[in-house]
């Protein structure tokens, strides 16, 4: 059986660190198939690989080990943590990154133990690689560490309404092609106010000309500013944080 | 059996959507042998995806499914095609991307219904995918679609022959090295003028001393302007459509 | 049995020049598990790919064959090589990027051939991918070129004592971090002075505040200068070169 293992890290990859967790995951697990997720979140961005992972983490198949690193804080205080949660294993930092995977009823959490002669400064490779392979082998949950019951949560946060039946809310990311994802669950019909400038809400770029302004609901069910063609956060100046006001359509 | 199966995207990394992608694959073709092409593709730049797909989509063994998504226009107009060629086979938009392909004689292409719920802003994931692992595993081009007989053709622009038996071509792309490909394939002993600098076309770039600008015929047999361990690009101010002059050597 | 051949190379991936050497690799042995090192060395930067080879040479499985393709003499008078070293297959050019694999006392080289027809730009595709495919393959290193005796090698600069007791170092490496990796081999207790500012050698960045410039001893063993959740190398203009003082903790 091979054995899938998905790394999405800050470390990006010309230093060989990357290689270095590689090369662990191969000698401990031989027939491993290891998965580039990313190498590329910004430095300490835990929310950015929060977000990524909460993307692809139940894409892939049943069994699969995420191994998810965005790790200010290694070597201190903070847990490092392996997790169970709909069928899928994750090992990561316990600073909120893998939340949408503890958020599931079932999740189960234990806290690693850094093997003797760990690196303080790179769990990566001494402590989460170990671990991601002795899950794919079935190593038990419960052998890897004591139960960790309240791990960190981050959330997306939440839109609030306004006295006069619009919503608040804000964008919570900006991707490669500039699109500004906001916390609005998309709603057809409806229009968003970003910057002074209200926008229907459309089914895809190609509802707007090339080089205009429009918002979409994305892939993941997210209503998105987005520039046909273009780039809206540079266009319009946004960025994480940016207040977005949403109105439902009229009756 | 494994399933090569090899993508170029213009997504990046960082945002996730590659790995959902991933995740379709590795669900529906368990098999599945996933080779990153690029996914730095310059944002909706079709011309440089086409450019590099015609590298390397003949390289791969018979067999190798190619997934290649760069698609301003995704969810609108433009059909999704799956094509069979030369014994591979290729995803993805109508845009000229798979040109290189889809100029072969034998080469067929057939429109792809997106599947009910696909995301009309992520066929990459919803419609590419899927459409991958399905003639990975054997299911006929005929069965994923109508045949789609004027398929988008993109190509390299020709040089034209000059009063005085010289051509005049231009700048097709500029690598990473800052080498500028130009659109004349290599030819002994002539000599290319580009912002009036006249260079004889040589056999590698240690012809020319460290720092030195030169004009090589490269490895797709294409003459390059190049700079021994520096950037000619920069050097000369070169981009793509810089017109370039090539002059046949005297007899 | 699988295969494990690792690549690292400065070519980046948009262009398509890697598709091209993985096209080759799997055609030529198709039962390969090719790992991505990176493709993002900075160009020509030979000993940025050497610093990271060091790190993750031996970390994979006896057996694995590494390409490592930092090339800027492509084509010229510099030898193509591969050699055996503790159980592993390294091949790339003879400028001093396999040194850390040539330094072990039972490395042995040859020089390869180019193949007839082998474009002068690009040995990463026609000489060394079809080399490690052949090593992968169990061809016998001497069946692929004659002995190389004399291997151009690179070497980390070894700091010099000062007359009072205390070394003076130099930064080898700035990583994605901005953290600034000296060489130092760690050493308890004792202090490093870079640009008038004394530290304390750490066991870990949480030691400091966040924002605040430490230095702890990092993951391969050197002492590397580090800002809590920043950059370091950014914060106090440290780069390859600059000049670093150790002094040992007094009794």
């Amino acid at each position: 059986m091979r054995s899938l293992v998905t790394l999405l890290t800050d470390f990006g990859t010309a230093d060989g660190y990357v290689a270095e967790l590689k090369g662990v995951l191969f000698t401990l697990l031989p027939d491993a198939v290891v998965v580039d997720v990313t190498h590329d979140v910004p430095a300490h961005d835990v929310e950015s690989g929060r977000l990524a992972l909460a993307r692809y983490w139940r894409r892939f198949p049943a069994g699969t080990v995420h191994v998810a690193v965005v790790d200010p804080g290694v070597g201190g205080g903070r847990a490092a943590l392996a997790v169970s949660s709909d069928e899928r294993w994750l090992v990561g930092p316990d600073n909120g990154l893998l939340s949408p995977a503890l958020l599931m009823p079932t999740a189960r959490a234990v806290a690693l133990t850094p093997p003797a002669g760990a690196a303080p400064t790179f769990h990566g490779r001494d402590v989460f690689a170990p671990a991601a392979a002795a899950l794919a082998r079935g190593t038990p949950l419960d052998a890897l560490g004591a139960t960790h019951d309240a791990p960190v949560i981050r959330r997306t946060p939440e839109p609030h309404r306004t006295g006069d039946g619009a919503a608040l809310g804000e964008v919570i990311a900006v991707d490669r092609f500039g699109n500004a994802i906001t916390n609005f669950v998309g709603a057809r019909g409806g229009t968003v106010e970003v910057n002074g400038t209200a926008l229907r809400v459309q089914r895809t770029y190609e509802s707007a000309a090339p080089g205009e302004v429009t918002a979409v609901c994305g892939s993941t069910g997210l209503i998105e500013i987005a520039v046909r063609e273009g780039n809206a956060a540079a266009r319009l100046g946004l960025g994480r944080g940016s207040p977005v006001l949403f109105r439902p359509a009229s009756r």
